[in-house]
């Protein structure tokens, strides 16, 4: 199979990377493909060792990994069928219309850290299956349920704020301090746009929180409000 | 005055963008030897006014930006003396030994945004006035006061651990957990190596802490580390 270079909306996308290809294997060896691999990895005989175990195909081929990875510096690549399982009725954490890739990379890998698992995805966001975003959550989107909504209000619909909260963060002044909110029993996370935020809406339809911080700075950047907020609901009570 | 692409020690520096070199003008303007401005920027009025305003030189000067800046897209260039401000006795951030210096700009961020001005790093760590690392602060490090110890024992000398506690954040088992620790008066936090953490020595000489977090990933990344740290510690009573 003559893989080419990614695009949103094709059906594979590409893990780059061993330890991101490790994880794919591990968590979702039914996303797996197939395995690339270079002739010049340094771990091939235990790489395909555990592949062998897992009865997934695999194939050393340097050509095809050039094509995909054109930067060089890629040993090994897991070619997956793009499609997380969907979220459950757990906590959640929602990204509204957020641009960066690297950003909701790395958003994965702080939830998995901290045992949150449903990801939500909100209107025109970056693309979760990205070769980009992969690399970036170094593995931990195969951990991890995904949904996407194209509006707050279908999310709603299948998940209201009701014995759910729902905590947008934004930077109103009359947002509440996040360390005065109590934590309570299910709830979700809501967060916006690296540059805009979140739309006025969501004053409405959730509780604004609001990351105590210095006039001295424009904003937090996004990830470091994530790891915030995940850390406050996930350990005060 | 020619001015070259920065190693590390020598007497200046570069803030490369609009955005960070007007923070250095704002807060350190004695800092400030002189500013270079493309013709091609777009609000070249708007910063030629308020560069006039603080009595500092400035060039319209591309070929000097093209030098210095070869990746393009920078069309302003602070040129800076380094030497901040030596810290003073309140709470600090030490770093031992970080390498990356994205993370060290993006934790001069995170500190100057939680109220935090006072920053120590000890031994082989990387340079905090790299072009990088400047750029990778947004401008925050003009906020921040600086001293670098080649040992802890040398900031132990200065700063022991007495009425001030030293908390280290150390993935060990026996750590005690972020959110059980109460907070005090006045205190350090201190954070290791991206890739090797701190060494051993620090159990015996501080209070070991560990943020919780699932057996799924191998850490949290560093900046999200401090970034909690950080919280927690400015926030929770």
């Amino acid at each position: 199979m003559k893989w080419k270079a990614y695009k949103k909306g094709q059906d594979v996308s590409y893990a780059f990377g061993a330890f991101p290809t490790i994880e794919l294997i591990k968590n979702k060896p039914e996303m797996v493909v197939e395995i690339l691999i270079s002739e010049a990895f340094s771990e091939k005989d235990m790489l395909t060792e555990m592949i062998e175990k897992e009865a997934i195909k695999y194939e050393i081929n340097d050509k095809a990994i050039n094509r995909l990875s054109p930067k060089g510096n890629v040993f090994v690549i897991g070619v997956f069928k793009v499609g997380l399982e969907e979220i459950q009725d757990n906590n959640h954490i929602i990204l509204d219309q957020i641009s960066d890739m690297g950003n909701l990379g790395n958003i994965c890998r702080t939830m998995l850290a901290m045992g949150l698992k449903d990801l939500v995805t909100i209107g025109n966001v970056c693309d979760i299956y990205n070769p980009k975003t992969v690399r970036a959550s170094m593995g931990a989107i195969f951990y991890l349920r995904h949904k996407h909504y194209d509006t707050i209000q279908e999310y709603l619909k299948e998940y209201p704020f009701l014995d759910r909260r729902g905590f947008s963060f934004m930077l109103n002044k009359d947002s509440k301090k996040l360390p005065e909110v109590k934590v309570c029993d299910k709830w979700s996370l809501i967060f916006g746009n690296e540059g805009s935020g979140l739309p006025e809406e969501y004053r409405e339809i959730s509780e604004p929180v609001i990351i105590p911080q210095s006039s001295d700075v424009d904003s937090l950047n996004l990830t470091t409000a994530v790891a915030i907020g995940c850390y406050h609901f996930t350990n005060i009570i």
